[in-house]
């Protein structure tokens, strides 16, 4: 690869190249950890999902920090793994709570086998990413995984309710954004600095950049729903908009409502009676009170905290990567 | 309570008096940690299971095991939480993968909300018992539960391949039990043994007696499906059998079929074709190949083995409880 290369290439391109090593290993394991020599279902579920061909982002967080702290030791790779796992279990339970079709272009676990075998082998893979991380002999890893799991179930419940109730605020729509995404990407990058011995405000800072992060990155998504091609977001303009999704540009349309556009919503959203022409309403409402713009800036502020904190971090490539990684996230809304 | 009452309580009972200041920190713990800030449905879910009223035989293994080593600390008060928020959570997640409508005599948390939340709020409670087993700080702790948290969803898995397939013979049933019930059992006693800091043979001695005991109650429980009243057993005699499940007596009378029996049960198994007369016909080939004999002699070597893994154990109120408890699950079967 020829420098000019390195520098047009995505940051997250870049981080796998420099990372190959290591995530060949946690690949290798992921493989043998997910091995059931009783029930051979959960090779076949579990095979279905993490060889789907997603983009490793998590782990490679987890890789890239310890990496970016200067460890040297072997646990990375059992926490890449973890994290990995954790992320696929919440993925198979969620198609099932979602009654999803389709993930990554492809059938889901519970469409190809049924809803059992997505929950269990759902549990199976939570029990073994517990496993591994017990493996690191770390308590102050296993507090984070425990607080982090803890934080992605109640977020996950608490979407449950706040969804297609107008009633949902920001603060609200943050805390679910945390359950579902930033929870994870947080713990990811703290673990990697906990187990690499990095200093206290190190490990802070790594927290802070997860969070962020994975904040920008499901604002982001958000609002590619309502102006990106399918080509770019892998789904088409409106999807969540028909599935009567409280993202965060109709809640801020939504507070700025007057009586006739609140009523709008509540029969697009909460009733779910949509017909031809409302989707385009929808966007003209939103471009009338700045929903999308003030949403824009909030997934820049949200990428901008992300680069701010890697300022305490040791300089080092990697820490560049990461910090295009925050402004990567957004450049497509941005 | 007078000597007499006590020689002629149930063991379960026994221990419950002895234990009840435990318990009693035990079920406020569980109060406050199955609570969430933000989202009420967790709470209300897991309340209608958690007060239904189940006999907490779990939680009091770890306390009574703890006692009985010596323990004066307070780790086993959050540990029995920890074993009683797992065993809740496979509760939840059962109800879903069996398309329960009834548990404990009530209508089950999947009919009452819906499936999401059985899957989410066990989510949510099974990393609340992770948090719970981090406070301990005992990585030995972390490391049989989640082995055990392992065990219990393989079984799981695997008992839905296993289900209706006339070819699951007993290696594979005791798999299924284990996941089912032993490997949550054997924790619960082995950890009140660590927590305690009891010699490495007495942490053996209670796994053992844990594994033991919930194989024991579960052959019982399989066994009392032909041959008990709807009174002692809180089911109807033949509901395994409606629900075509190869319980221990039908593997047994399958392994000893001639081929006009393997055809009768390959129908009423694995087809599900049944009509009036199934059940007497099934009891009477079980019957002829002493299938029901052979059972309920299985059961009582658990609960032997069960009894004798004590007698590594200090001579103590609650070990003579222990020993009881193990005939107790098998004397309505012997």
């Amino acid at each position: 690869m020829s420098l000019d290369d390195a520098a047009t290439q995505k940051p997250h391109d870049r981080l796998s190249a420099v990372l190959t090593a290591d995530m060949e290993r946690v690949n290798a394991l992921i493989k043998t950890r997910m091995a059931s020599e009783h029930a051979p279902r959960i090779p076949e579920v579990t095979a279905h999902l993490v060889e789907a061909g997603g983009k490793r982002l998590r782990p490679m967080l987890t890789l890239a920090t310890a990496r970016l702290c200067g460890y040297e030791g072997d646990h990375h790779i059992r926490l890449a793994a973890t994290v990995e796992f954790i992320h696929t279990a919440t993925l198979l339970h969620d198609d099932v709570v979602d009654e999803s079709a389709q993930r990554r272009g492809r059938p889901t676990a519970n469409l190809l086998w049924d809803n059992k075998s997505s929950v269990l082998v759902g549990d199976y893979l939570f029990s073994r990413s517990f496993q591994l991380m017990v493996e690191t002999g770390s308590l102050r890893v296993l507090d984070i995984l425990a607080n982090a799991s803890a934080t992605i179930a109640e977020g996950e419940v608490l979407q449950l309710s706040a969804a297609q109730d107008l009633r949902t605020d920001e603060a609200v729509y943050l805390k679910v954004v945390r359950g579902k995404t930033a929870a994870l990407f947080a713990a990811a990058t703290e673990v990697g600095g906990v187990i690499a011995g990095a200093p206290e405000d190190q490990v802070q800072a790594l927290h802070v950049y997860g969070d962020a992060l994975g904040i920008a990155f499901q604002i982001a998504d958000d609002l590619l729903d309502y102006g990106g091609s399918t080509l770019e977001i892998g789904k088409n303009v409106g999807d969540d908009f028909r599935e009567r999704k409280l993202t965060l540009p109709v809640i801020k349309a939504v507070a700025e409502a007057d009586e006739k556009e609140h009523a709008f919503w509540h029969r697009v959203i909460e009733k779910g009676e949509q017909h031809d022409g409302d989707l385009d309403r929808a966007m003209a409402i939103m471009a009338r009170h700045d929903a999308m713009e003030a949403t824009r800036a909030e997934a820049l502020e949200w990428a901008a905290k992300a680069r701010a904190s890697l300022t305490s971090l040791p300089a080092h490539d990697l820490r560049d990567m990461l910090s295009d990684l925050a402004d990567y996230v957004v450049s497509r809304v941005s």
